[in-house]
């Protein structure tokens, strides 16, 4: 079976996101990396992206090049992933998305809501995949727990409670260092520091898992290093359109934490726990019997674990892997277009623009409920209302 | 040196919290179980009192008796355990500190915080101890906690996050199970159900770890099971007079949670983290280097964490000791006040009458909050504002 | 119901041992202590007895006068704990058996074989009870693991492997600290040192919890810390008389490890995990199932396990309440042989003169099979052979 | 850089080993899968290798194909795979050596000891690299703890204690399964079982984390399930040629474990702990210190662990990353030798023939000893004597 053709905005020399994108995509061999426009320095992108393989003519100077160069050509590329500074993903993927590419697009997707309701009517209106890059979402036990709350496991859901906490911008007296700086300034960063770098990722896990989405929350947001004007810490309390209650915690200044994203639901008949850190447990308990550890791997999980489980039971696996199921799962969805038939529904997973355009508008929910002492604001996309 | 003589009002045949006081008030052969009030039906209390080992004379029929018959003894009770059911609480405690008894008292101690400041009024001017049991501060790594707050090691606190989670109420077919009904019932549990009785724990650890008290809060509560009239489920926010921010989850509907008491202290220069399920580690990552396992009984902690360690370092100790602990404290402020010395000041830390008053001024604040969609309010009891 | 009267030989001022048997002693205010000869040295100790709350004329200097001063009272003791240097354990244990007392011994009940015989013998002649304080055995969860064994739960036991590792004298530079260097010297501590000292109690507890006796065995024996002439470090393999195979590892050299005694068994159609620095959790797999997480004082399990947990489920308990529990063991026994009943069966579990008898032997047997590369030699004593 | 070119002998369709091989050499794109002969039937090795993209002339029906093939192309493979069932490995290796190719050859190298002499033999003789997958040599935190070692983090090693244990084999009724019996029946599996299966990585892993050899051995070996002939249950002492003692214990019939590959090692200053199922801390107590945790990716590591993770720190990886690190080490090794080079020392870890052969003499003695009741024998291959 001939790899599709894939190819790169960004992640150029140096960037963490590059080597990850690069790693997910390879995985399963079904991608080919054939060309990239991987540095906004032109004449770096193009010899980083020769270094790593591409063809002098498909490692382009600009993303303006590489669309001009791939949209003719027969071999063009498949799919285009969108790795570069966040202000400028909407721009590109809404040009790529304008020429009949997939994307996938780094998180955010979009700096406001305007565009987020725009690229998912671009994509809806053009049939092509938007998809967004929510990789935890494609850990298999993460997977599993989706599967088991949507076959009635654990009941309805009444409670989510999603965290993610971390300590690396506890310092303040690096505070002032701009690789940490920028992150809590409106001017770089937009409307929220930590709540839309992290808890976003936990808003969507929660929403991934439980199958319902957020209607309206109420938030605590401050700045633990007094001189941030964005939050580095936030709680934020939502409600859900199946009726669940959440709480979501997350911090940057939370030392001794390293990246601690982790999920538990509560429904009528059960609990589930996970957390990224040790991804290879899901602990469960049915009301009324003992906890219960769901190993990675194990016989008779739902076809969404299964089909993400890639080692035997007992072997660790991590968030390369997740980030390759995504990578997956768009192979599945541009196949099955491409021969005409449906596509596995234990596939069809991948984030995809209606999450970004819902994840910018919790974050200008949260930014606004945040300065009004926690107000319940309404999180919904105008579109989604 | 001869025992202290030791009362109980409460904590008759079948209670649960009965044996745990004697077994509390027995750990050090300090207090010796000389008389009791242990059931409000006269026979059965003067009989299980005696089958216990108290004299008849001294197996008392009724909290009133008991004090008649003990306030002008020589060898009088030199401490009275009330471990009544919650509204009788306020009404026996203030007979017992007006009489010149030292108390220690269940939680909560009063069911209005009228009745809180009442106390705090009484015990002040009789100069009485009035304790209120909130027992987990008595595990020794929690003191250790505190006394590294109190000294420096984390520096100014930035966020403090506590939460108290089971799942024992969350099964909804025994709702009406008469023995979890009345905690749902505001005309039997006043105005607050799991916060009042579990998350109020927590919210006192996270004072007494971090030695502020809590200003103002917001809370979202919710029914997770939605006969009930009163909260299962309750979020937290609140600010502490030192400058602490604090996050708080409550529940009683988390299935596969066990009795999920924790805190999580974050301050400038380092991270705290603590789990009353598995109380003989604490995890403590100071900035900038590694998390690092702090074992309870390890040598050069505290004179707080020491004086409260029992048995050698790597066995286990458990909850039946830091409720020993609470006896340990109090069976020194009565000897320091008998002998007309300054107690130690690291078994100054039992909590009291302020503590239940501050608790009671919390569980309406929650309560008004949220019924109001989170509003702030104010969660000083009056007389501390 | 009277108090037993209880009484104590060795546990002088500044022993560690002394308060944990007092506090175990004391725990369910079954026994009361009366009497004691605590220290070898008559003055202090007749003074530290006094200011523990013994009489004057129960605070005796020897345990010779505490023997005479004892044996005619109408009011004697009806248990004596003899808690001396391990050299003089079976004279005292032999002089209290012959005038008719029950005695619980320390660990090593003697130094020899041919000593543990003569107790057996003496016991079960006198009929009193020659009791062993393997302490470890009274954790509510180790009961409940040798009911489930013996219930058939996880079939016939193929495999258990038990270890007791900890690295308190892994410091060579320490290693002639006289607190450390008695137990690896051969005058002081007899023919071993770490496997004598803790890894007997994993031995003990391979028995306890599987029902069988061990038969023989194979053991290295290495001195990590070179000057010293017995071994800090052991493994030893064994065969149990139910036809289980046995591994246990003993160190003393362990750096990193606190305290830990844990212990696995696998048997046919389940396998069982436990720890005791988390001694409040036991894992479980049945065959073919998953791993399931069996909470301390969680409804339902056996006799044993409900008469040892003291507070409810997911309040941590530790290692003073097991030792509590071999004293409730031994009230219930001394109850029952008072009133002429039988008592409670899931009482019947404190560790005997048999036992004592057995780890002596299998204390020779490591040291044989040690010196000789090696070779299996019989572990049994030569009574039981 | 133009990718390396690699070859693959096995794996077919179905086949465990073989993707994990697949997704270990894509990782990095170092290495571009450009022949095969993937299955012992011909037409199907034909058809699965194109279906993996292989071109027509290069996915061959046999291995002797395959070589005929590839020596004489300019663009021969660089690297060949051998993963073919275990009785065959030595043959198809020798052959690929011979021919001047570089091989990584799947665990067990060879059935015997002079097989694997001759191997080591020849891959001197040749130069080429004869590489062996023990795979979880290649986790970061391993690397790191062998460089912590090296450069005397923990001091002269005492002791190293490494255990490998799982339930999967543990249904007697399930024992005439042929997927598992052929492991446990010495015409298909050799002198030994779960040993030469599994414990061998554990052994290996002493050697690879402490940086010295077996020595000598005794052996405890057991068949849990009675109708196996081989071993399912293993105990083994080893001493080690710089004066370590070992301790290693593996399991098939350990019901409740998954996948238990763990190491500890205690040395004069220091000891460490690790296990493959939380692969990303790594647990550390500098002598009269605290224990402090480790993690994967934290700044300031060794180059060996720095090079061998992959995404940032708090985010899990995984075995197919540990696995993707044995194929970085040989494509460094390789393009150096192409280039004439010195290769980076911190990737000159993967496992050797003479890696291979060392396993393959253990397992002999393992097998020797423990058919004399456990008699020291001599570990070493004869040409290491």
């Amino acid at each position: 079976m001939a790899k599709l053709n894939w190819g790169m905005v960004g992640g150029g020399e140096g960037s963490q996101i590059g080597p990850a994108h690069r790693l997910g995509a390879g995985l399963d061999g079904e991608f080919a990396f054939v060309a990239g426009a991987l540095d906004h320095r032109p004449e770096q992108g193009r010899d980083y992206g020769q270094r790593l393989g591409l063809d002098a003519d498909r490692a382009y100077g600009s993303w303006q090049d590489m669309l001009a160069g791939e949209k003719d050509r027969p071999d063009r590329v498949d799919l285009v992933t969108v790795a570069t500074p966040n202000a400028t993903h909407f721009e590109i993927t809404r040009a790529f998305l304008e020429n009949g590419f997939h994307v996938l697009c780094e998180k955010p997707m979009t700096m406001t809501v305007a565009e987020g309701e725009e690229l998912v009517h671009l994509a809806n209106h053009t049939g092509r995949i938007c998809a967004v890059n929510y990789g935890y979402s494609g850990y298999s036990l993460v997977r599993h727990m989706r599967a088991m709350v949507a076959r009635g496991d654990i009941g309805k859901v009444r409670v989510v409670v999603a965290e993610f906490a971390h300590g690396h911008h506890a310092d303040a007296t690096d505070a002032d260092n701009p690789r940490v700086r920028w992150r809590y300034d409106p001017a770089q960063a937009g409307v929220s520091a930590q709540f839309a770098d992290c808890g976003i990722h936990a808003m969507h896990m929660a929403s991934f898992v439980t199958g319902q989405e957020v209607e309206r929350l109420s938030a605590d947001i401050v700045s633990g290093i007094p001189v941030r004007t964005l939050e580095d810490d936030a709680m934020v309390n939502f409600r859900m359109d199946g009726g669940a209650v959440g709480r979501l915690w997350t911090s940057s200044i939370a030392i001794g934490r390293q990246h601690g994203l982790a999920i538990q639901v509560f429904g009528e008949t059960g609990g589930l726990r996970w957390s990224q850190e040790q991804p290879n447990q899901l602990y469960y308990m049915p009301l009324g019997q003992r906890l219960q550890v769901i190993e990675r791997g194990e016989g008779n999980l739902s076809p969404e674990a299964d089909r993400t489980s890639r080692v035997t039971v007992g072997h660790a696996e991590g968030m390369p892997l997740a980030f390759g199921n995504i990578y997956a799962d768009l192979a599945e969805a541009i196949r099955a277009r491409k021969d005409g038939r449906t596509m596995d529904p234990a596939a069809n997973l991948y984030p995809r623009a209606e999450d970004g355009l819902r994840s910018m508008a919790a974050v200008f929910a949260v930014a606004e409920s945040g300065k009004a002492d926690g107000v319940w604001v309404d999180a919904r996309p105008p579109m989604f209302r």
